[in-house]
């Protein structure tokens, strides 16, 4: 059995979504149970008719913690909010995963404060899973995506290591190809920091790293372990999702109008287009996670749908079974 | 009569496609002059017989600059290169505009070292025209896109004058929305770098600075000039560049698979996504160019087709009306 503890309150729509997205995971997974962390009511109102009840604790948590609340202050304060209760739940050993659509930065501060960090990384890092237009390797993980913005270069090396172990189960891949993002391919490209990095990287003989890799190139999986410092991690980040986005769904209301095409037509189009914007704005893969504390930590898009947080609560369970967290226990 | 220089040798295709892209912007343009720099039997080989020479003048220039040599060290020793020759020619007031497919450092430090930069402008940035869904509003610049890695926040301060005086003309705006490229919308959001550029952006009266912009939206024209030092400007260029350009193919190499769709509805769909394709990759604009030098530089792909180039030809003769180099003159 694994054991996932869910902030129902996080993200835009609240129970009836998270709660939803919850029990479609543990209809197609019987080894799932959950703990649902929110208001009681509101979590029994959600639950659908094919609910597996038994395998459901409700746990009442009176609190949220929103995006304007300053997260490590909140995180000390609220201690009847769902995210210090459900992140207490793993620590505690109650629950083996956490999975939230809420305050990224307060899930951040308290899985790092109530759950604690792993010794060999210096400070967490949000890993993104990114997909690419490759069918034998279709996704590979941005570290960091926007956790630590002030980064020092150790820390990335300290990254590469610990995502390079993870990959092996989690990408399905024993010698990951470890790339920096960079504005050039060669050695002396980027700012002071790249370069400093990249020197730090060749010199680590068990890391498969493969140089510099430029933002371009990325979704031809050319690599599956993208370094980064948050910012420039996160300025990635948006910018391939929002481009994605945005210009798929362009296109899509452009097709529709030309009267050339009939109903036949334009509905293939708009699946292949749909597939698309599901894949890149990370409905497919339910999220991202923190790299570098001691248990599974998911966070999803607060405005994720049913779907994406079904997603996500399996990536959570997934999670469990990495080495990077059984090793250590 | 506008006097444009080409550098005929730059780019990965040779005399073959930019001498005939200049030539398709000539025969578009009675008032446009070129001064053809490179290899002269080269150059004749290439003109098309529409080209219409009188308008045209081959210069030898028999050295090219590659992307292996040092730029600044190439600028100063290779001076019988097309990028050294023609950039002189605009120093000395023989052409009134620079257009090349070949090395950008060269060219940057070349601009900076021949022809001199404005003395409002500390440090000279690439400006790259992307586009947006929007028809009103097609296109927004952003500043840095890759020249000055190590900037510091006065140099984005100044990029945001200039380029505001600029958009005037060449976006046909105003009063341009001015956006600083960072990781949230808050003005406490970003690294140390973007927390002050924020402060001394706002407190300039003269600038209609609107706040931080996250890249996730630039594409719904939020934005009409788009602020970000050189690493972060170029990482998001590529960034929207490779994902529009790799998940259109990938898009449209899938759509036609599909047995469903009959011949007319490919081509509907073909169309559509080519389109876009040579929007996202900067063919219809034509490429970027120096912000910070005496007079128009304007740099585009080494892999532009003859279209591209000539887009890149009628960007710099559009330059030379601009204001921000006729007032100084």
């Amino acid at each position: 059995m694994v054991k996932i503890a869910v902030d129902t309150a996080g993200g835009d729509h609240g129970a009836g979504t998270t709660v939803y997205g919850t029990c479609l995971a543990m209809r197609e997974d019987p080894e799932l149970e959950c703990l649902l962390f929110g208001e009681p009511k509101q979590i029994e109102d959600a639950l659908p008719d094919f609910a597996d009840t038994e395998r459901i604790e409700i746990i009442a948590a009176d609190e949220v913690i929103t995006d304007d609340d300053d997260p490590l202050r909140a995180v000390r304060r609220k201690k009847d909010s769902t995210i210090v209760k459900g992140l207490k739940a793993v620590a505690e050993g109650e629950a083996d995963a956490f999975v939230s659509a809420g305050s990224s930065g307060a899930i951040y501060a308290g899985g790092l404060f109530l759950i604690g960090k792993k010794p060999e990384i210096t400070r967490p890092a949000a890993v993104s899973i990114l997909p690419t237009v490759s069918e034998n390797s279709p996704y590979y993980m941005l570290i960091d995506s926007g956790a630590n913005i002030t980064a020092k270069p150790e820390h990335l090396v300290e990254y590469a290591r610990l995502g390079s172990r993870m990959a092996e189960q989690f990408l399905n891949n024993r010698n990951p190809r470890v790339g920096l993002l960079n504005i050039g391919s060669e050695p002396s490209k980027g700012n002071a920091f790249s370069k400093e990095v990249f020197q730090m990287l060749a010199a680590e003989d068990d890391l498969n790293f493969t140089g510099n890799v430029e933002p371009s190139v990325l979704l031809n999986s050319t690599h599956d372990i993208v370094l980064a410092d948050g910012f420039t991690g996160n300025i990635m980040l948006k910018s391939v999702e929002g481009t994605a986005e945005i210009l798929l769904n362009d296109l899509l209301n452009n097709v529709k109008k030309d009267e050339q095409l009939d109903e036949d037509a334009v509905q293939v189009i708009e699946k292949a287009v749909d597939a698309r914007i599901k894949r890149y704005t990370n409905v497919d893969i339910g999220g991202g996670f923190i790299l570098g504390i001691n248990a599974p930590v998911v966070i999803t898009h607060g405005a994720a749908d049913e779907v994406m947080f079904k997603h996500s609560v399996e990536m959570a369970a997934r999670l469990t079974n990495n080495s990077i967290f059984n090793d250590q226990q």
